[in-house]
């Protein structure tokens, strides 16, 4: 196993009455607020209002961003920073998903440098400083919440890229199951496979792995497994919106995967199905996982399959190590396509071979592509073609 | 389950070469630390040098307090205290087990007050401050490196306390396995029963719990029983001290616990007997444990040993849950006392009725006592009379 910083500071309120402390926790990082938002479903729910008075009350200043976009474009980044630097904002409030977060994030990072927001992206120009973040999370799925990484996309130039710098990671967040009752049963199912996604993408990654935080992973693949059912079902479910908000947090708030490199498979892959297509992330990512583990199976990695299968499936122990590696992609491909009722094809999302040549070099120059077993241009193109 | 605030900013330093950046981070919090450790392990295994020449090297001026006893006295907190008082302490760095961190996180408090140490627990004087506190830890036990709290033991008055109090987390901690490959396999043993008795204490809280948090607890207890004996046999297998250490500090930092009450049973009970006969903390629990779970087993609790028997031990699914209880309980004693190989009553180590009464009247009035079930005084003389 490698050695590793663990550093992970946010600061969560979890529960029910957590916004109680929203205005304190805000006024310790200044006076004037960004409030973040997107398309206004915070509006129709009324946690705007609650927030924006919450805020008034506590004598911040308060300006608005809305309209930031899932897969959040680099021109709500943009417009965000003109905002910070023409008002002298102090702190950043992100309310919402994990688009919101993330493109809070970049508005924090662009507000404190000349240059145009995209060079963090185009020319990876450093980024050691941010304002600070505050978030309240309305969608479990992508642990931007307590993390210190974000996605943008730029559809200029058909780019959606992740980047993580420290400086990024939320000061305090605030996760209100309660918040997210109001997630509809296709997004539940799309943010519960973006959580499986990553938990998956860790535990295959191919280094040595500390027993340990390998139970961690199982134990909240299981916790996935049993609650994203119950939250589509029974939408208010407090017991199991609660498990699946603080799993979506763990699972890729650096943790669990700490004692590896980060180097991912289907994230960059995904990446650029978002950025030709726009497609919902949880969605792409559904697609692929089943397939990548299908073509990543070989003689010598059936061990992983098979602590997997009979770990977070209780598939039987006594079966043979590569029937048991196949039953688990099964096993995946139930819980993806039947429990959570994604499409299960890029065909049936409207998506053909047109792209592929060109998405799979690009997935290729992605430097977290080499997780599990290391897939060049032509092994990801194999794998977008199975998808269809 | 409870609300609850995250908020465990401890940095950790995990793995082989982490000292190799201790010199900048006590650098960070001024020019003066005082190194504070115990019997002298560290002088004859070399890291003592090896600290104090990094210190040197620094540019730190360093102070030292040796001799922190297991269970440490309140009378090595005012030695330290004093130190810090006459010559301006900036930073504390304790290098040693659990005793010797808990003993500098009371130095760290009592150096920025007017009033006796010792009144922290006799009159509970408020502790919202303290000196800024790092550790090297050398042995797995107490997750003190990375928890807010510490238990302090008076011999004048036969009592041994604990109090927790948010400044006392320690800023950054150095966790390299290596550092526990001189643990000899007594004490290695005595602290996988601490761990695993912190584990059980939180497991068997009665409140409802969260799913994800229980499976995180049985990775922990599992990974315990895994690595405990190896480390025993093979004292330098990375793996195994790297798995205990980590399962150490994450058992009670208060993430697994987090949403639930803190009431506990046998580390009351055991801080009774360290008070009167003065032994090894984890050996008192390993004692302690499989009767506590003996006599809060009640029909209406069943659930929990099915489960703890079911996911920790792997007994079989099938069974009732009365006898999977019963079985579970057989398994913790087999880990305890054949696997551990400690003693397994107070006979064996010395100890007689002759305080049961006194002993059962004071575990009563701690505040954390009603985990689980709760226990009155004559509970906690049958369960020391089970002891015997």
């Amino acid at each position: 196993m490698k050695n590793f910083i663990y550093d992970i500071c946010t600061k969560v309120y979890f529960g029910s009455d957590g916004l109680d402390c929203l205005g304190k926790e805000v006024k310790r990082f200044g006076k004037k607020v960004l409030l973040c938002y997107g398309g206004g479903s915070i509006i129709k729910n009324g946690l705007y209002d609650k927030i924006v008075a919450i805020l008034n009350s506590s004598g911040l200043e308060v300006f608005t961003l809305s309209g930031i976009e899932p897969n959040p474009r680099i021109n709500s980044v943009r417009e965000g920073v003109k905002i910070c630097k023409t008002n002298g904002i102090d702190v950043l409030l992100a309310v919402g998903g994990g688009s919101t977060i993330d493109a809070t994030k970049w508005i924090a990072a662009g507000a404190l440098v000349e240059h145009d927001a995209w060079d963090f992206f185009s020319k990876w120009s450093p980024c050691d400083k941010a304002l600070p973040i505050v978030s309240v999370l309305t969608l479990s799925a992508t642990g931007s919440e307590m993390n210190a990484g974000g996605v943008i996309s730029n559809p200029d130039t058909n780019e959606k890229i992740g980047r993580i710098a420290y400086p990024l990671r939320p000061k305090v967040s605030f996760l209100d199951p309660t918040n997210t009752f109001t997630v509809n049963r296709y997004q539940t199912a799309c943010g519960s496979a973006d959580i499986f996604s990553h938990l998956l993408e860790v535990y295959f990654a191919p280094n040595d792995t500390m027993f340990m935080l390998d139970t961690f992973i199982e134990g909240m693949l299981k916790t996935v497994i049993k609650y994203a059912p119950v939250a589509m079902a029974t939408p208010d479910n407090y017991e199991a919106r609660a498990n699946l908000m603080w799993a979506g947090s763990w699972a890729i708030n650096g943790f669990v995967g700490a004692d590896k490199s980060h180097e991912w498979s289907c994230h960059p892959m995904e990446h650029e199905l978002s950025a030709f297509y726009d497609i919902t992330h949880g969605l792409g990512l559904a697609i692929l996982t089943p397939r990548w583990l299908t073509y990543c199976l070989k003689d010598d990695n059936l061990d992983r399959y098979y602590r997997y299968g009979t770990e977070v499936f209780g598939i039987d122990k006594n079966l043979d190590k590569k029937s048991v590696a196949l039953l688990s992609i099964e096993k995946t491909k139930e819980f993806l396509f039947n429990t959570l009722g994604l499409d299960d094809t890029f065909t049936k999302i409207g998506i053909d071979d047109k792209h592929f040549k060109i998405m799979a070099k690009k997935a290729c120059e992605d430097s977290f592509i080499n997780g599990f077993i290391k897939l060049d241009a032509a092994d990801i193109e194999n794998i977008f073609k199975a998808c269809l």
